[in-house]
């Protein structure tokens, strides 16, 4: 048994990576850490969880931690990621970090976005978990940035596409429409219950930190740089990111085609699945479950495209995701623990 | 005291009337038709309306309702409404119709997405419902064709941009998102709660009957073809349509240029409440009220574009500029029994 | 014209209380403060205000209050009251004070659930503001302790049959659900989005503040002391407490006879309204409104009744009673401003 | 591998089925029908299943049904279950039937609050499918009644103390709170979205069919008749039920000892959860799992007592009662298939 530590186990992310790794059969999660609920049982802070673990909330303790686990999830902020992931690296724990910091093959585009990076010399040995576009580099990684929620539904709903160059590379719309659980769970005002429900508004328009990390990987795909235009909503529900991007195609197309594209680009991923022509995704669909549903429309006659992906944020776009990289980097079977079906409704 | 006669006052749009009428000066409501409640007090079928109103729903009597009422709203289902008009012309009542019946200045146009137009010599006589853009054709108008929703945010959201031809006419996406009032109060299985809620999704992809109705006032404004490509999404929320609209501009631009342009456009207009930079709408900060806000920003060094509008579907979507257009074709003040603030949170 | 000055004007009370005031024909607003926005202009602080209205968050100084205004509503924390509203009782300003502060008769009883009471001599001369029980005092006094949203629903549901002794007083159930706007604007984990949405949770089991307020209204109109147990729930939605109210009946009674009583002990109240046997109350039919909605069922045999009153807790509940009591204080008709129908959906 | 037929398959019940049984390690779901969606694929119908499932909704034909499985849940309305289940039961099938109609010990009682009984015999052969109460007769029964997602809540949450009688057994009051979900899926108004976002109301006040059900299972308990006021709520939610219950205690207790005596009736119990005084369960927390957590406060000098009880109206008071009913049946343990974490948020 592989014995986990989570790091940060008292966010949203912290508490889905145990709910999915609970029942993981090859792991036995051995050290929570917690900050604010320090020496606090699990269950008191998230009575989900009672009467199905019994460990308490630990300080930040970096030898305590390496001597009782084996691998180490950490599910901190961006800059503190950076600060700890180190002393886990260099104690020979293999890693998967669910912040920014290892997420750059530049360290200029992160600090650009986010602050100086005090760590340059293992982001370039980190490797971007998205696992249907890098899995061979993940599989020898010992450091897994872990991607943003919002990359994750736009760099699969866009893979074939780009990957291909079938579509005008500097003329992409994306537009992300997410619940509200990707904001975490920090009481602020724009996630005051009052502000959100009944609510619906564009924000961080063009400005949103996961834009660059979108276009890294659109031109790690194309080869060449990629222009996107990437305005993200806040919806009232708790998990669900859908994207709907929108591509003039290079040459005329027609659904089914395309789809058949996708099907083949993406066969034999289980967590991808391509809906038939005139359907389209809802995050209904995959609420609580690790895919990512997929559906296409061509408009020929305008030779544009229209692209819906849905994933739930916190599973593909967070913590499924991260378990599904430890799956790849310890030799499991890829979708281990993370095959069930979504709650619906 | 005009009376005012509501034909089919039992679906949303129907009792949205009723609660603005109900407090506007210069009216009186007599007549309330329902073929679903016939013979029920209204206020048995909206508890809402309690002790504000003793009207039974009664069955459809042109004569009977010419014979008590000045105007008449016609809050019924498309084919009904053009069957229905007439009678009322005939009976020289003026009319605001809250369905797609005249709203189209091409027969053919409406009749490849609907159905053969049985009333064609009135629809050429009737005005399009948007007072922004069509005030002087309302104000003389017999008959309003009251525009869709989605029409309502997205033209206005447009407006300035495609009548100054300052973006490229062959390439505008509207990703429009709508609460479920819009779809009306017939249950059905895409709007029963639990389908809805904690769900998003992209619907009539490209195949909403208010496309053709938006290209028809974007080449009224242009004076030539415009193409866009509109996607609705289902909101699990009751009420509010957020637009973002993604354009190419012509020439480079900043934000602060395109909201003066926006301000310059609309100045003047009541309902009409442009963001400073910076800000963009949310649909709560309309709901319940007639206003539309509209919040801009430019990309510059793409010369890309985005608008975001927002609307009450329920009110500036559709009852409150339909009062809005009876002030018009009555002489009342514009703004009369639609002043209100939105109801937040 | 009234000049009224909020003191507080940037949570749900304050910006529920501006709605209200706007288009309050007989009043003006004249000064607006808060600490947190200091120096915003107010439509800035709430963009649902935006083109209403144009003024500035003062800080508080009771001279320039004072000097600006006629009225004061004072929408601030409990304790903060206390301390501000003898400032304006001292230059001669009538207050209503929306916090607990001037609520309790019995300053041992406010003591005990809050804290010490630095103001017992004006919390002596304050009157209660439920005006369908306190009409008279409330008229006369010139300060106003305006009641909480549970003591409103719960009390008007209860008034007839504990005034009339009907129920046994030592035998009372209030079991309280309410929306979350009750818990206000200040962001905390409890009223977080992704902790409320979905969810479903008694809270402060029999110890709610609200409680001791509850008896003290009962034990008046029964002349004697009435017990009642008092569990508060917290739902999933914006806006709205719905009191189920469990009682023993000392005789025999049936439901027409109950509804007639509560029919003529509210008879001519604008703001009570008495359902028909067989309807109960639901929030969505008082939304916005000033409106107390009651719906009553004996169970014969048994002898046991339930009463259930639906109120929004932000109008009725606090800033819509407060306006109906400046307009007692003031001589304006008690229903001036109020008298909209609820939104509905 | 035991094969399993879901009759029914297409309502909310018919889902849950399938997403519990789709990973119970000792099933395989062999057949499913639905007269509505006859023909389609199930994926098509629920899109949450695609790729985990390849089955089509059969019509119902109890030869291929009793030839294609050894097991078979009955997830239809009742009167139909009565006409389906015999045939099943003479094709020597173990039955759960989800409906009503195998539920009461007494006929007569069916048929007063439902319809006359068909099927009288096999009603009293079945089990009452509540293992927490009945687990023995249920190991051996050939047909088990699934007990209503009220009743479930309610008799969890008294059974310590209607068994002991240390209630008053004539004054017991259940204010049930319940989820969406609960109601089915067949589009009625009154499950419409905009008839139930942000809205709250009791419905069926004190004439709801569970009624009767859940006082006959107390009566059991207490060998002597029970008499309870029960009022059910309608929550703006997806799942869950609230029931909070209040009673009059016959001796003094504390609420130390009340939660005792829970934890000794339910100890070994695993989906029985009893909160630690002064916490109080929370419908969120149980959402997706099969657990019912409750919580307790006793008020000492008025001998009352307040009972909090939480389920997923889906899980432990539909589908995954019916599984642990199931696993008791056929001998396999009782938590197989059924441990998992709830899905919070």
């Amino acid at each position: 048994m592989l014995r986990v530590a989570i790091v940060g186990a008292t966010g949203y992310t912290g508490v889905e990576l145990l709910r999915i790794l609970l029942y993981h059969p090859q792991i036995r999660i051995s050290v929570l850490t917690s900050r604010t609920y320090e020496g606090q049982p699990i269950d008191r802070v998230f009575a989900a969880l009672r009467g199905q673990i019994d460990l308490v909330c630990q300080p930040l303790n970096f030898d305590t931690i390496a001597e009782q686990s084996d691998f180490v999830f950490t599910a901190v902020p961006h800059k503190t990621a950076m600060e700890i992931v180190p002393h886990f690296h260099n104690r020979e724990k293999k890693v998967v970090d669910l912040s920014a910091d290892f997420r750059f093959t530049d360290p200029a585009v992160y600090e650009r976005w986010y602050e100086p990076h005090r760590c340059v010399n293992l982001l370039k040995k980190s490797a971007y978990g998205l696992p249907e576009l890098h899995r061979d580099a993940i599989r020898t990684a010992r450091i897994v940035g872990n991607p943003g929620c919002y990359p994750t539904g736009a760099v699969l709903g866009l893979g074939p596409l780009v990957k291909e160059k079938l579509v005008d590379l500097s003329h992409i719309v994306i537009d992300a429409k997410s619940g509200v659980s990707g904001a975490g769970r920090d009481p602020v005002l724009s996630t005051h219950y009052c502000e959100v429900n009944e609510s619906l508004k564009a924000y961080k328009v063009l400005e949103h930190r996961h834009h660059p990390e979108i276009e890294q990987e659109l031109n790690r795909l194309a080869q060449e740089p990629v222009r996107t235009v990437f305005v993200p909503h806040l919806i009232p529900m708790d998990r669900g990111i859908l994207s709907t991007i929108y591509v003039n195609l290079k040459r005329p197309q027609d659904t089914e085609g395309l789809v058949d594209l996708y099907r083949r680009f993406y066969e034999g991923e289980f967590f991808v699945r391509v809906c038939p022509p005139g359907q389209y995704p809802n995050v209904s669909d995959v609420r609580g479950s690790n895919f990512c549903d997929i559906g296409l429309k061509v408009v020929q006659d305008q030779q544009r495209g229209v692209i819906v992906s849905a994933i739930d944020n916190l599973v593909k776009g967070a913590s499924g995701q991260a378990v599904q990289n430890m799956n790849l980097m310890c030799g499991f079977p890829e979708n281990m623990g993370l095959e069930r079906t979504a709650l619906f409704p």
